[in-house]
């Protein structure tokens, strides 16, 4: 069967994005990693299913599976890339899309120049649901770790996040540090370490080591989980834009009770297609 | 401008092919680096582009290049993926395609079944050729590396390879006898290190550490480089079937004078249009 897919990145997050609305696809598990594999198939982070919403309050529902087959709750970069592709795809014309993924629903906004918004969902700080062992929550935690004394805050954004002030990206020890908070059992299932740089108050540097996959070049939770520690600590206003290696996102919070709101770039690269 | 190109692969080493007779394509440098890149291109090793040939002896002429924008002379994985794109491509209708290289003039063979035979030319043992510093030609050489004697052949098949004979290819100390190879000034332009384990006079296993990249999946002209080291110490028969980590080639030589004849798969993956 041959079907057609699209490749597109998100700031070098890279998908395969496949309408299985428009045309007829079942994908299982060894499918899946022959599609992502980079040298015998397409090759991709991650691939990303478009389906027929089975709810109302949804006009999708999609996706994701990591190249060794597993699916995934959520992906910011990957929602980015599914608005922009139900677009070009003709199956719908909104600039406001809602869409139910594993991780439940979620509206993207089209913002026209490639650049789509995502609903991140409000930031988690009670310590076990982070999940993360401490006495109380409070804003930032003391801890020793690679021999240093260790200020952090601990935010999940559906994922647990340290994150950590820094003078300077440049000279942070992100692989001995975020390597040390891997094997700290202060967070019980590993930790995303965020190391962040403050330029001023709208605008950051971030360098993110993520648990099993180490330093990657644009975290969209770890952008998140970043500004709303730097704003609960008094030292960003409510939009930031936030300097990874791999380009720009912003990120808007308006504080508790409020959602992170995740802007960025999305790339269609080539259209393709492949026997399956 | 948009293109149309093919993903294909020889035993994993995987390339994008482009037609550029019946589509008008120039590519630069940049543009290489591009779609070579593989989260934020299409991905590939190398890239073949196939062109009108200059001279009359030949039907097509190709360029491969690397991933960094540079030439290569010649690559079987690259020549069997050819054969196989121009047929599907429509461009010719032939079995045997006579086709002009960076590294001159070879006839590629459609063998059917996705199995395609490529004249690599014949051997070089001349020392001074390889290039290999030695008093004299022999059949194999001793020199003391990485605290062992060692003994291998000097062949070169466009590019050099010293070849050994081991017990076992699983215990072999491939990665630190190949990289004692790189450091030895009797390869002035260093080497491709092969280490072969003789199953029978038709079957061998090989594993190769090529210069500036380690280990590799499935190198070609050290397929041939072994074969040709085997036969001239009278422990192989005229064609042999390779056992390469990626999968097998056929290796056949009728010994000095004749060129050495490889014959190996090849896999289209899928078709896609890129705008460049």
């Amino acid at each position: 069967m041959n079907i057609k897919f699209t490749k597109m990145h998100g700031l070098g997050n890279d998908f395969v994005m496949i309408n299985a609305i428009s045309q007829s696809v079942t994908l299982d598990t060894e499918t899946v990693k022959c599609l992502a594999d980079r040298n015998m198939g397409i090759g991709c982070d991650q691939l990303l299913v478009v389906e027929p919403s089975p709810v109302d309050d949804c006009d999708f529902r999609y996706r994701i599976f990591n190249s060794d087959g597993g699916e995934v709750q959520q992906c910011g970069n990957g929602a980015r890339c599914f608005a922009r592709f139900v677009v070009d795809e003709g199956l719908t014309d909104k600039t406001e899309i809602p869409v139910l993924t594993a991780g439940g629903r979620i509206v993207l906004t089209l913002e026209g120049n490639d650049q789509v918004t995502v609903d991140m969902g409000q930031p988690v700080l009670e310590p076990a649901d982070i999940p993360f062992i401490a006495d109380s929550q409070q804003t930032t935690y003391r801890h020793t770790l690679a021999d240093q004394e260790i200020t952090f805050s601990a935010v999940s954004m559906g994922n647990p996040h340290a994150v950590m002030l820094v003078k300077s990206v440049d000279d942070a020890s992100v692989k001995v540090i975020g390597k040390a908070f891997q094997n700290t059992p202060i967070f019980p299932e590993q930790v995303n370490a965020g190391f962040m740089q403050i330029i001023d108050r709208s605008n950051v540097r971030l360098r993110v080591y993520e648990r099993g996959a180490g330093e990657t070049m644009a975290c969209g939770t770890g952008a998140c989980a970043a500004i709303v520690a730097g704003i609960l600590q008094g030292l960003l206003d409510e939009s930031v834009t936030v300097i990874l290696p791999a380009g720009n996102l912003t990120i808007s919070w308006a504080g508790i009770g409020s959602p992170v709101m995740m802007t960025g770039p999305v790339t269609t690269v080539f259209n393709g297609t492949i026997k399956i």
